[in-house]
């Protein structure tokens, strides 16, 4: 019967990142502490005036179809913080409640690219980028980033020879999921000004936009002649810890978002009703709470930024936002005789339980990468095991006989 | 900038029924009292324990994501209940939870439909079928309905002289919207046998199996040689009356299972976490409160089949599913001096506030149609309501000078 499966699927990807989230688990069942740095995850609670509301929402019988694109009063409300947070002019009209950021990823595939349509995305990335891009058809190009002194930064040079006739989306994810990678005011108005130089759509994933912890950040949306091809990929998953609620929005221009609420009724109808308006209440009154999970992240990341660099052969920047950072190992995996990063991750994590991710489960590395990354997230993992684990970790790679052991071990 | 759309987009059809509430919205705001037998949405309330579940599960933290395929207690909990009531063998590896039943379709599509290949479907039929198969690049072949005198039933004549060598799906929607149409256990087995001789896959859109009066429901994946070639379309939505919840499932062997869980991965990550454990309290637990439903249902079917036999030139069979009925007007409408069914519809809303669809809005009539149809549902309004909207549906019906009139006023 597997011959009956579409062709489309042989082209389909996935996350990787969960195979990592199994080898955990099955590590965990045989009684070793993990410590979860592999997870995107929060382990922080939804602030409680947004479960209230939710919990209201079901004892007043909101428990039946809302319109496709969502609550009014949500996509009102969304659209006035948008607007003053981006600095772009929105209404109700360009607003479409979502089951999730990521449903955003496939809708804008299938409304805006035809098969054998170029499109440029961010390697090391969201693996779902490439994965929807081919399963549609589409010519998926990555491009990359470069490490200079000051963090990751992308190199627009590259991005400009990738462009070809062909080519007519560029996904960009400022606060960048795995690097933290930020382009700042300057080179935003670059990125824009090549965008509309060649007519590109513009998939803005802006779902780490509000965890950022200094400066105000901005969006592409907002410089010249952008809001007509951009469409923002919104999430409440993580500025409000609510990943598990599965609740997010396409924002753009109307003859955009006309498309997607055209998929909306064909693909989920509507997303649940009652969180809608939890989430209302989030967006309405919660900048205490929401000030303490970035303040709570903030710690986190500092603590481990700094447990990071003390490891010898590890080099780590510090990123102004999301809850990832990206160190490179390169020097690490030398000192204990590593030539693949997956081996690595291994050995840390069977020596040690610190689970993480590697650059491979961001994109196939590109020709051009001389270093090892791996990616840690520390939204999942409170302080006291971030300290456990990664002392952990700097005992197990300043340890190349242990590596010698494991390797021996494996054989 | 339309122009940028991709050209699948012209080939995406959508639930023309929204404008016919968009109308009668329009028609409530010059402050006329609406009879709301257009929607599909209840106005029934979700039982307790189901709300109480989902509410103790958000305390718990029941917040953060949860398996794509969804939680492994709803699965196992599912798989013994639709095991039970379908008489098939299955575990939780055939389950995969979906926010919503109607996603069910467009992966199911995605996953083993490749462009070209011929799909049979019903029409009249849920009209996200044919959106889902020819945006996906299929080929949409529809199979219609005989009247006879006891209600609508299968050609299977005309569905074996429909297959060709390129069809490879059946869509069967028994307990079916808009008719009510079911197949008695030999013609599925004469269905079954045709599926099997043409080595077909099929999409079983269960959405309504527990929405049935009298008798034992049978499924078509229960039949010799189905099991492996059925996908069940489940949905939470009408037997819990958690239409607004979006929860319902896919359910088959466990190759489409792959399938569809590498679709979830890829689309929405996984379903909302807190609602599942809401979801697993009403299969366990509501066996009194969804008789209920039912005993609710019945009697506003059976008063309103009552008042439309009663009314002049309209014939209704009383289905012993779904919650819709689907009267022939064809008599009323002569009499009325209409040809057109959706002015019929828009007379009646306009002179007596009763609001319906018509058969226009569950596909493109077939060339053998000679009589025409429209939909009233009655899970969104109470009996008081019936009563009061189809009297004032029969004085306008039985009063073709009014009808006369509305036709001059219009010109």
């Amino acid at each position: 019967m597997e011959s009956r499966i579409a062709e489309r699927m042989s082209r389909l990807g996935t996350e990787t990142a969960f195979s990592v989230s199994l080898e955990a688990r099955e590590f965990a069942a045989k009684g070793n502490k993990i410590y979860p740095f592999h997870l995107g995850d929060m382990n922080i609670r939804t602030p409680q005036k947004i479960i209230n509301a939710a919990k209201k929402a079901m004892d007043e019988g909101k428990t039946g179809y809302c319109p496709c694109a969502g609550i009014p009063e949500l996509r009102e409300a969304l659209a006035r913080e948008i607007g003053r947070s981006r600095g772009l002019k929105l209404a109700k009209d360009n607003v479409s409640i979502q089951p999730g950021g990521k449903p955003v990823i496939m809708k804008f595939m299938l409304a805006f690219m035809n098969p054998g349509e170029e499109v440029l995305y961010p390697n090391p990335g969201y693996p779902i980028y490439e994965s929807q891009i081919k399963f549609h058809g589409g010519v998926a190009k990555p491009y990359g980033f470069r490490m200079s002194a000051r963090g990751f930064s992308l190199d627009l040079g590259q991005i400009e020879r990738l462009i070809t006739p062909f080519t007519k989306i560029f996904i960009f994810n400022n606060y960048h999921n795995p690097m933290g990678a930020e382009s700042d005011a300057s080179e935003m108005a670059k990125l824009a000004k090549l965008c509309v130089k060649h007519d590109l759509l513009v998939l803005s994933d802006e779902a780490y936009f509000d965890i950022t912890y200094a400066g105000k950040p901005k969006s592409i949306a907002s410089y010249p002649g952008m809001a007509g091809r951009t469409l923002i990929l919104y999430t409440f998953s993580k500025k409000f810890a609510m990943t598990g609620w599965r609740l997010g929005a396409a924002i753009g221009p109307e003859w955009m978002m006309e498309q997607i609420n055209r998929l909306n009724v064909n693909d989920e109808s509507c997303s649940n009703h009652f969180i809608q308006w939890g989430a209302l209440a989030g967006l309405r009154s919660t900048k205490k709470e929401t000030k303490q999970i970035i303040d709570t992240l903030r710690k986190r990341r500092d603590l481990a930024c700094k447990l990071l660099n003390g490891i010898k052969g590890v080099k780590v920047f510090k990123p102004n936002s999301t809850f990832y950072i990206f160190p490179d190992v390169t020097d690490a995996m030398r000192n204990l005789g590593f030539d693949d990063v997956e081996e690595f991750r291994r050995f840390i994590l069977e020596t040690t339980g610190v689970s993480f991710c590697t650059r491979r489960h961001f994109g196939t590395p590109l020709e051009s990468e001389e270093r090892e990354f791996i990616r840690l997230a520390y939204s999942g993992i409170d302080l006291k095991d971030i300290r456990e684990g990664l002392l952990k970790f700097k005992e197990a790679a300043e340890n190349p006989e242990a590596a010698e052991k494991w390797r021996k071990n494996r054989r």
